[in-house]
């Protein structure tokens, strides 16, 4: 099988989650809704909560994301989404792929030069220039990031909790994939290159790890995209569909919630169909620099 | 002299930075400029630099902030700035002014509810809802809050860093406004109230507290607006003229530096004038809750 | 009944800890058995395990820790430890209480001035001097401090992990009692007053905060004694057992574990029992200063 | 000239420390007396101060540090110190120096296994492990983790505070002697190997460095005694004349200030001197394993 340049990865995929809900007037601020780019093309999605709600929905422009909010009853909240999406990704030979300078950046690219809650880079910046400082510039430099991310912490289910930053998880060397995200973009942003937050769909990811999830990887700012990474190194890069992006976690956690409420239950699924050309194109990894993001 | 409803307060500012640059091509992200707003608005503005060279400006929507970018040469680098802006406070009686349920807030003032680099909220929940929690909602429980941080922060020059966060001041009890400042930013995000970081000069400043300098201050969301608050308490929040507002510092350095730099000197001055009706209004302090943002 | 001057009060315990051994040559250091001091006489003792490996056991002189070292087998592993001990406690009327000058404290009193692991007095040394810098020294100054902890401190199961400080539950809020113990050390130290971290069982605690478990309490050196503390204010200190203490729960888990083991069970009984003379005296809350350690 | 087996290397120095006490009754614990131990014997000492004030020492049996206390009154204070040591080093090939299992340590040397306040071994356990953890066992392993840390932290003055920690010199990269030691030390505990904090005078530094100092270096337990290391590798560990060791700064100030005092200046010397046999034997760089300690 070939993958054809202009034919997309076609995805399909459903999200469940499941509350309980003690006293009536919680808010819930959920970010679950896959972002609409020109290279991630919604085709269908649905969208139902089991309790009839108003739903507000707010798109933030700088990250694409889709903020949806509600103010549930006491009782139980099941929100269910499915959608189907088209990727068309850029690719590209690595070593074409440059860094930009401070100069050159766009706008709205610089503040993710800067430290956020849970990319501490201003406090990595002396670790950042030993050890990734004199390396080539360009898309190889942010290649040995994400891998000495995934060579130095572990991936280990329950080992960080919210409040773990990427100073934490590197002196702890474990964490999940939003630890190895958190601490791979710090290094970046330590050595000038900006870097965010993505968050989306553990497609590909092993079974031995656990049910599907959702997952959290990074996007660095190189040669005027912004290309892929999954420093956790547990799922395909080509099978991400992008939920929302941001400065780290703190921006796009799936769902905030303020009120006395339990969470119950969390079902994904995710799986390729075949394009519009009835061909079949299964996410593979792949050696080629990806975008699905032009801003 | 009495304060006119719709008459401004007119104030006149200028700053020079001096830098020494010690190699080609070092590239400085300035934040330096008076935002523009409705309710602050830029009547004469002049901005020089000793060397001639390209100068980038870029308006972040969310917060007005201007960024402005160049590459230096080695050698001096001096950057001389200075405005003359109106102020149209918006006043309200504190009792009028309430807190705003998550359900009813606008899409853009929801990130100033997360956490961020040095407002670590996430940490100070269970302390903050136990010392404000249970106070009346509304401009008093955030007056409070900056109260509190007043009597508990005693201000001291060189008594934090750049890496200084929120939960570093709380455990110290010292720090300058940009700490004063965090702490209270992180202390209303914990109770569910939006804040953010905002940068001005310190007008009414004690000069016992040294020369002239830029400030860090406070805008808490309430009643539909930005509200201004002063948590170090040593300046006069009815002459402050904003430069740029954020999520914390880190959003909001008034420079951001790449290259091998030595700052040398910096030279703030503030004062009020006549306004157009020929009226000198000074700035002074008040029970009025203030805004100089509607958005 | 009436608690008799020089009548002890007299406990027994049991400890049972249950370990699954992965590898063979798994090192177990435990810190279990009860102190033996002047007023706290161990009158029986039987420590068993269920493998038959070499037992050493060292005494910290500093601590009268006693540490238990073993290297186990593949396998289950179980140790059983029980005890019978008469407390003879030093009684004081709180008022009478003072503080001791630094010139004044004994040698070996010294470390416990001095910042530890999770007992960081030297970051809290501001906000300790704020709010309790100013209050009449003595006895009552370290109940305030003691009172103060279990006012913003909740107690909540699970709310902590291993690498817990003082600086991380003042700002959460919330934790257990190692990490109010914690807590109230590091602001007992931050204003020059000896405090130690001491473990025992938890005599009297609420049956609806768990089944019996270790306890941690505090020591703080005053009239030249160490005197009881019970921040987290769960049990009470006339029936704590002294197993160990020290400088915080670095020196002090009940087991310090080398290798591939999990652990499977802990389960802990305490009981008054009649003394010498044929009488029963029950531990009970009481306003006078307890202390069971004269250095 | 040729190192004679039996032969000392004989070391005179000089410590001068100033103060302007401010308020009388500020109390000092000075920790800066050369210890006194079989392989580092005193032949004279003269310790003065210009203060006619009672002076109280105390000897921590466990860190042969000796802790000079006295309160003084207001006004200049000025302490002289001097003294003249010989140093009978063990030496051995560091091949033949083995680490020692759990169950094999001596009573004493256990709590240098527990994280201390600047050494966060807990939270680096997994950092440590996947660096050093597969690393053959043995004095080259704890050569490892020095050479690591003087390759990874950059030496620079004034680049940490008293606050900082291991974590925390992990991430920045740099620091001074203290830094390197408390991170080489964290290190080494996190592998199960036990590390203490040593102080003493910085014999052979590099004038470029400053004026001569106090100086911060690292004792791990291998083989039975207690081994030198520099992991700032900034002086010669043959020349160093222990002062105290404890488990890290915490323990091992040269100087606590209780009061209102202004330190303001330090001078400090060192030479060596022909021994006992008119041989003047400089201390140099060697690849033996050096140890002036036996417990």
């Amino acid at each position: 099988m070939t993958v054809l340049p202009d034919a997309p990865v076609r995805l399909r995929y459903e999200v469940e989650l499941s509350y309980q809900v003690h006293t009536s007037g919680a808010d819930f601020i959920f970010n679950v809704q896959a972002a609409r780019t020109p290279r991630q093309q919604v085709l269908w999605e649905s969208l139902t909560t089991s309790q009839y709600v108003p739903l507000q929905e707010y798109w933030d422009p700088q990250s694409s994301g889709r903020f949806l909010r509600l103010r549930a009853h006491a009782g139980e909240l099941v929100l269910r989404y499915a959608g189907l999406v088209d990727l068309h990704h850029h690719r590209q030979n690595p070593s074409e792929v440059r860094e930009i300078g401070i100069s050159d950046l766009p706008g709205p690219v610089l503040p993710f030069l800067y430290p956020s809650r849970y990319c501490e880079s201003d406090k990595l910046n002396g670790f950042a220039m030993q050890q990734f400082g004199a390396l080539p510039q360009g898309h190889a430099r942010v290649q040995a990031i994400c891998d000495w991310v995934q060579r130095n912490v572990r991936f280990e289910s329950g080992s960080s909790s919210g409040t773990t930053g990427a100073c934490d998880t590197l002196a702890q060397g474990r964490g999940v994939c939003r630890d190895c995200a958190h601490l791979m973009i710090a290094l970046c942003r330590a050595v000038n290159i900006p870097a965010r937050f993505t968050t989306g769909l553990d497609y590909g990811a092993d079974p031995g790890l656990g049910p599907p999830d959702f997952h959290a990887y990074v996007e660095a700012y190189l040669g005027g995209r912004w290309y892929l990474f999954d420093p956790s190194g547990t799922a395909i890069p080509m099978g991400f569909v992008r939920l929302t992006s941001g400065r780290d976690a703190a921006d796009s956690a799936y769902a905030s919630i303020f009120g006395d409420v339990t969470p119950f239950a969390r079902a994904l699924s995710i799986r390729a169909e075949a394009g519009p050309d009835g061909v079949l194109r299964l996410p593979c990894r792949t050696a080629d620099a990806l975008s699905t993001a032009d801003v």
